[in-house]
């Protein structure tokens, strides 16, 4: 890890927050910015990161210097505990210390080059994993983390417990994301339903887009959102101010988004996805300044 | 356990999907349903139900015969290892042994007395604690496993793994939920934005309700729905057909329902929840249709 000059952890409260998109899309983002980045997928129990990077059923090489990482692209490369796995549909049910001895492996003896940065999409949680995740990034001189989260308490009571495990074991957090914050997604876009008085649904879609053509034009080139998850409890901004720590930015709920994570693709290259990737950008950029700030702090 | 008639646990691959609101809601509907209901709370890295059942902040008792759970009403007890952490803000961060031990002991130690039903909210994944779970609970009979998922290929990549553990340690796979099927809700209720040129966003809800009422009053009592996560892969039904489970049904995400959980309140008396309610209700008298069933079944 001698050869990589930034490494960033990814961390979540709890699963299903969005914690690898965000970790998949940072190191497309990075790439793009003609950075050489690698991406580190150690999330044993559902690593999701093959599938994100379009990298499903790919094997990884051993050389004499280590395992090879799969490249996306000449200055990115994957590595996933995804690719070690002989059949995707089993689970990996190991004890403790057998997983710890692997992620620690994945860890060591990757044969990364060169790298401006390494980007860690860790377990979700506070297990024992984060202990030894946490211990050898420190040694070899972890950045710190970004935590990613969605408005709801539920999620963020599990982002407190994260904060304050990362203080704990001394790692900085370089920043909280709020995910998911809103759906939003062109009026044009949504699929429109009529209840009966029986409690049926009738897809009523093409009436409705042709009743608006004729009667209310404005309407389809608006963008509708749903508050999905209620932030009436002041979301990751207020937990951020709670706690002492940076808040990064808000991320839309972009069905378009998660279509170019299910498939693989950067949301940067792609035009549909106009109300995530721009936020996702700016949380990016600022994430990209502070880093380079603070190598110059430290003189490098 | 022996004065618990029906055991069910709740799994999913990954976090995020929904498993402890449905845990929430299913017990909050058996009870509902006259039953004596018992709701167990193991996810110790994010104990999510005392939240959900808007009992956090509650200590629970010790007596001679074991721990007492808190009573939502008089047929609807909880343990959750939520309520034994000295500060929800702190992460617990126990190495495989100590939290196996714990789980045993929320498992044998509480005085559930007679249950109709004992509903299990596990942790998600197939990490070692699901092995201990899973051996102890099919010691004390348990019926099955209920899985929850969204229709991402990623969640259902996992799910695959939960499906194939439960064949490995021999537990039924009762039915897999399919939730956040989509998001749905009445049209008059979103948020609207016009994007300008230069790339800001005005919020033009005001004018919006007022134009379709003047202009298109047929649209304000229309339902609006998202494929918010892509399921063109065939979704839960399909991986169900595949794999040879069955399939319970489709919850929709519907923001009313996440505010309820959130609030610790049931969807089934919140007139609000219009879109998610009917959908658990039909999924729930299916379980428990075939429960009741699998008991006359074996004599009973």
């Amino acid at each position: 890890m001698a050869t990589v000059k930034h490494k960033i952890l990814i961390l979540s409260g709890k699963g299903g927050v969005g914690k690898s998109t965000f970790s998949a899309q940072l190191s497309f983002a990075l790439a793009a910015m003609d950075f050489q980045v690698g991406l580190l997928d150690i999330d044993i129990c559902g690593p999701s990161i093959p599938k994100m990077l379009g990298l499903e059923g790919q094997e990884i090489h051993q050389s004499n210097i280590g395992w090879s990482p799969v490249y996306v692209e000449s200055n990115l490369g994957v590595m996933s505990i995804g690719f070690m796995l002989p059949n995707p549909d089993e689970p990996v049910i190991w004890r403790g210390p057998r997983k710890n001895a692997l992620i620690k492996q994945f860890l060591k003896d990757v044969d990364w080059g060169e790298l401006d940065f390494l980007v860690v999409d860790a377990p979700p949680g506070t297990s024992d994993e984060h202990i030894s995740i946490g211990q050898f990034l420190q040694a070899a001189g972890l950045d710190g983390a970004i935590i990613v989260t969605t408005p709801q308490q539920v999620s963020l009571i599990d982002v407190r417990k994260e904060v304050n495990f990362c203080k704990k074991v001394g790692i900085e957090v370089l920043g909280v994301v709020e995910n998911m914050s809103s759906l939003c997604q062109l009026l044009s876009d949504f699929k429109f339903l009529r209840m009966t008085d029986a409690g049926e649904q009738n897809d009523v879609t093409e009436w409705v887009l042709e009743y608006m053509r004729e009667k209310a034009p404005e309407l389809l080139n608006l963008v509708a959102c749903s508050e999905v998850f209620d932030s009436s409890g002041g979301g990751a901004t207020k937990m951020c101010k709670d706690m002492g720590v940076p808040f990064l930015g808000k991320v839309p709920l972009d069905p378009h988004l998660c279509k170019a994570a299910e498939e693989g693709r950067s949301c940067f290259t792609d035009s549909r996805c106009g109300v995530s990737a721009p936020a996702l950008k700016r949380i990016i950029e600022k994430l990209v300044a502070s880093e380079m700030m603070s190598r110059m702090d430290n003189g490098a």
